[in-house]
C-alpha cells in the first residue's frame, strides 16, 4: 500500500513541476524533459509516472480543477446567499498568490484544448460544471424570491459566468489594475443588480 | 514601388498562414517550416519576409488587431449611443466566422504572452486601448446624463469590459451555447441595467 500512495505522490510532483514550467516557459515548452528537470526526476524514470506526454499533460490539467473542488468542499455555506455566493465565487477567482498562478496554467490549458481533443473534454466537463453553479446561483436567488421580477435566467446566468470568467482572465493579465478588491467589489455590485432592494429601504 | 506592396502583401499572406496554422494545430506548432508550407512557400524563402520566427507571430498578432481596428474605423455611428455602443461592441466580439478566427488566434497570443515578453507588450496596448473603449463608454453615457446616478464609474468599467471578454472567450469555446444572439442580448441587458428606465416608462 504505501508504494501505492508515493505512486500517485510522485505524480502530484511531476503535475506541480509541469504547472511551474508552463507559467515559466508557456505550455509549449512543457516537454517531458523540461518537467523532469524542473521535478528533479530523470527522463528515464519519468516513464514510471506517464506513459506519454499527452497523459501527463492531461492530469496536469484535472489536477487544477481537483484543487478548486477541494477548497470548494471545505467552504463553511451560511445558509445566506448574499455571502454564501460571494464566498464560493472567491474559490473561482484568482483572489491570492495560489489562485492566480492555478488560473494562469489553467488558462494555457483551455487555450491548448482548442487544438488537442486529448484536453477538450474535460475543459468541457469544467465548462459545465461552472455553468452549472451560476444555474444554482440564479435558481435559489430566484425560488426564495431574492432575485428581481422579469429577469431573462438564461441571459443572467451566462452574464454572471461571463463576467467572473472575464474578471478572473484580467486579473491574471493586468494585477495591478484588476486587484483581488475590485473583483469583490464587482462580484457584489453585480449580485445586487441581480436582486430586489432589501426591505426597508 | 510595386516592389514594396508585393512585399507587404507576401508578409499579410505569411500572417494569415500562420493564424490558420495557430487555429489547426495551436501555437506551439507554428514553427517556421509549418507556416512556410501553409503559406505555399519554401522554407529558405521565409527569410525574405520575416527575419526570425519571433518576428514572424508579433506581426501576426498585430495584425489581428489592425483588422478589428479597420472593422471599427469603418463604422458608421448615429450619434444615439445606445445603438452605437451596441455597434461598436460587436467589432470586438466574435458575432460571425472571421471574427471567431481572429478571437482564437488572438485568444493563443494572449495566453502565449504569458511568457513570451515579445508579446506581451502589444498585449498590453491592446488591453488599455479596450480599456479606454469602455472609459468613454461609461464617460459619454455619464455625461449626457444617460447613465444611473450614484454608479462607481471606475467599477462599471471593469465590469462592462470583463463581462465582454468573457462573453468572447465563452463564444469561441462553447458556440452552441453562446451564440451571437445570446452575447448582443447580453450587451443589450447590460447596457440597460447602467442606464436610467427611458422617459415615459
Amino acid at each position: 500500500m504505501p508504494k501505492i500512495v508515493n505512486h500517485e505522490k510522485q505524480r502530484e510532483k511531476v503535475a506541480e513541476a509541469a504547472w511551474r514550467v508552463i507559467r515559466k516557459m508557456g505550455l509549449d515548452q512543457a516537454s517531458v524533459r523540461n518537467i523532469a528537470e524542473e521535478a528533479g526526476l530523470s527522463v528515464g524514470s519519468m516513464r514510471h509516472y506517464f506513459s506519454t506526454q499527452s497523459e501527463l499533460l492531461s492530469y496536469a490539467m484535472k489536477k487544477v480543477t481537483k484543487r478548486v473542488e477541494e477548497r470548494i468542499a471545505c467552504i463553511a455555506f451560511s445558509g445566506d446567499l448574499l455571502k454564501d455566493i460571494p464566498l464560493l465565487i472567491d474559490e473561482i477567482i484568482p483572489t491570492d498568490e495560489e489562485k492566480r498562478n492555478e488560473m494562469e496554467v489553467w488558462f494555457a490549458f483551455v487555450v491548448k484544448s482548442m487544438s488537442d481533443p486529448n484536453l477538450a473534454g474535460h475543459r468541457c466537463e469544467v465548462d459545465d460544471a461552472l455553468r452549472q453553479v451560476f444555474i444554482k446561483i440564479m435558481n435559489e436567488l430566484t425560488a426564495i424570491g431574492m432575485a428581481l421580477p422579469d429577469l431573462d435566467i438564461e441571459l443572467e446566468i451566462e452574464r454572471f459566468y461571463a463576467l467572473i470568467d472575464g474578471l478572473a482572465i484580467h486579473a491574471i493579465l493586468r494585477p495591478e489594475i484588476v486587484t483581488a478588491d475590485m473583483m469583490r467589489r464587482a462580484v457584489h455590485r453585480h449580485l445586487m443588480s441581480l436582486c430586489r432592494p432589501p426591505s426597508g429601504s
